[in-house]
């Protein structure tokens, strides 16, 4: 697989270069945005997930040898083009909101500054890259609320593309679950990984009590132990007998998980294995974790659900042109008309205002020249990338823990129905406060 | 990023592994396989997309030194497992579903004989390959059906993980789309490529005339013109005025397209432009594709239905072991007991029995040692990869197109209730056959 990134792309970004080279409009300065118009169905917030990991994609970004080879061949963009296309480098800025941040429709949350062909040629990675992550960290997010403070473990990897899942595990730890079995993701990332055994290593030894002592031998009594591949009951009786007192946890990964629990908690405990955690792991997502929260489980393992956002596997983002210079140089702000689709055009200045307690009121979004100051709230906008450059306080495996405490700061503000799991309005309005004039 | 696609796995993989090792069950013969226990909600029959690609990322599934280093840092496996991971490439046989086949619940679509090291190492991949390609290709399927010959292009790479956009591209041109918007696709895997324009463009000019004589100017008269910036009947006339009687088409990408379709069409007419075709590209599904197909419209492009698998983000399927030999050396079938995830152990021959017609009755599956005599049918597997080496007939450029071709010609087979896009059961019935023994 190449490490270019530059096609990873619609063919359309670059017809659209090729017929603005041609017209003398590329080099136009422009504002693009990327922004929601709605949260996913019902979803009370969203949380911005993707952006550290975007900022080295668009780094990758280079049309070299083998990319230009093949646009000429497909006679995707004339010689001129392919000629620019050489040299293209991303050089523009990139604002907006921070990894983790919490955003709300219409939050502006990528505002990329830059030629109007530099910048186009961005909009298929950008939102690949922001809609999935997204889409994970709002369910992951939801779920780590549910869990009421037990840890969670995203498992999903096998229900998503292979390189999705690697984005998936970065994003659920983003939104604050505590591990992810892909291993990728932990060498790529520093997402902490677990995990221990399937049913095929019980059912590849003649008794479960042989695989449970291979495993035990492997990985110590301290192990989690899946005990449901026969007998539930049996094999938690088998299970203490081999790993004794000091078993870790025993999984539960098929039946009713509601009274199972309960039941395998008071036969651990008449066994004396009181420390003995339980871990649950059956097609879980945010309303049955809700419900296991009343019961003694004591950490969750979330497959399918959070890969694939619950239900929204795409975040709904969009990516639109809301300024530009004319002809003359002037900035003017543009704005789609068609009926459901209308865009509010001009260079947005987002702040999340903020009452005396401390507790978010409003997400309202300044449209114009410059940044109004704030009486009492938090500008939501951040110089991630400048003249091309990433700040490196937002890549790496850095960007990562940084989000992930960032995501839970920025909760702490909402207000309690934030909370809630049922479909609902967003918990907070957005608000526009349009400057006398857009131009900026 | 690494080429070593290693890590793309579930740590549990790799502590199952050393476990065995430690045990000396590792090399314990296995046959392990893949199927979903039933089809995505409601839908008639599945479509098996993902394989080809496997088989290459199969082939990059090495441990290098990086990969080593990372584990041995992590402690997710002792000295001895390294050593073996070092060495590790796999060696075993899989037969299964040639790609575009079409799967009913439990048909048994890949079987990977290994030992069991080098088989349950592959679950991971294998399972996220073939769970997110053949969502897709599942959705995709029917969509194509919907259109009922209209051609359709998948345009949903923004709506999907950056790496999932490329597999999605090839899963729904196997399915039967006639293009797509992803020029990663269309270099890797031959997928033809197509796009002309946004709103982006439009917007980036002063006029919505400057802009189309832009467009035409560096496509040509036959491109595809974009009419619902401003003003839908407006863009028409520009249209028209601008690229004459051999404007390629015009899209439509919002508004009410069940009447539009028809409005745009009587309007492109009584211009003289009998020949301009319409495509539409407003958020369509299998749903709204069949509503427009009783409109004048000429072609589809489809996002977020075809790339999340509508509805359906992933297949569900799982990768069991159902049989390995035993201490001894004897072959045992497995299988597990929890109530709702029961396996059907034993190695299988999934055959489609035809009627005296040619039409599919049933997918049969033989449990045993060796294939049956097939009186009327086909039989459904094929080895794919031999002691280690892929059949270059099921990869490639080459691969996708069979597989396109494979899926257009299974379709053929099935009776009419296949093509019903209301929920309901699969179009046939999956029935075992269990020879007298399951040894094999």
């Amino acid at each position: 697989m190449t490490s270019s990134t530059a096609l990873l792309t619609d063919r359309y970004e670059l017809t659209m270069v090729d017929a603005a080279i041609r017209a003398g409009t590329h080099d136009r300065r422009s504002v693009f945005e990327a922004f929601g118009r709605s949260l996913p169905a019902g979803r009370r917030y969203g949380v911005v997930a993707g952006t550290g990991r975007l900022l080295e994609l668009i780094g990758d970004f280079r049309f070299q040898d083998a990319e230009l080879e093949f646009l000429r061949e497909q006679r995707v963009v004339s010689t001129p083009t392919l000629e620019w296309l050489a040299n293209y480098r991303f050089s523009g800025t990139i604002t907006g909101y921070r990894e983790g941040e919490i955003y709300f429709p219409n939050s502006p949350i990528l505002v990329v500054e830059a030629s109007f062909a530099e910048g186009v040629l961005l909009e298929t990675l950008i939102l690949s890259v922001l809609n999935y992550d997204s889409s994970v960290a709002g369910a992951a997010s939801r779920m780590v609320s549910a869990a009421r403070g037990r840890p969670l473990a995203e498992m999903g990897s096998r229900r998503t593309g292979e390189r999705s899942a690697v984005a998936a595990a970065r994003a659920a730890y983003i939104a604050g679950f505590a591990a992810t079995s892909n291993l990728e993701a932990g060498r790529t990332w520093g997402v902490p990984t677990m995990g221990t055994a399937a049913h095929a290593f019980t059912m590849l030894h003649d008794t479960e009590e042989e695989a449970f002592r291979a495993q035990v031998a492997a990985l110590g009594a301290g192990t989690t132990l899946l005990v449901d591949t026969y007998d539930v009951a049996e094999g938690v009786r088998t299970a203490v007998r081999v790993a004794g007192p000091e078993l870790g946890a025993v999984r539960l990964d098929s039946g009713d998980l509601l009274t199972l629990v309960s039941t395998v908690r008071a036969q651990l405990d008449e066994l004396g294995n009181r420390d003995t955690k339980i871990t649950v792991t059956n097609d879980l997502d945010e309303y049955t974790i809700a419900a296991l929260a009343a019961t003694p489980v004591d950490s969750f393992g979330v497959g399918t659900s959070v890969v694939t956002g619950s239900g929204s596997p795409a975040a709904g983002m969009v990516y639109k042109l809301v300024a530009r210079q004319d002809s003359q140089g002037e900035w003017i702000s543009v704005a789609k008309k068609s009926p459901e689709k209308a865009t509010h055009g001009g260079r947005k200045h987002p702040v999340r205002l903020l009452d005396a307690s401390g507790t978010a009121s409003s997400e309202t979004i300044y449209v114009g020249a410059t940044a109004p100051a704030i009486v009492r709230g938090r500008t939501l906008h951040s110089a991630l990338m400048t003249d091309g450059v990433a700040d490196p306080a937002y890549t790496g495996g850095q960007g990562v823990e940084a989000a992930r405490e960032r995501r839970a700061t920025a909760l702490r503000e909402l207000p309690a129905e934030a909370f809630r799991l049922a479909a609902g309005d967003p918990a907070l309005p957005t608000v526009y406060v349009d400057a006398p004039t857009t131009r900026r």
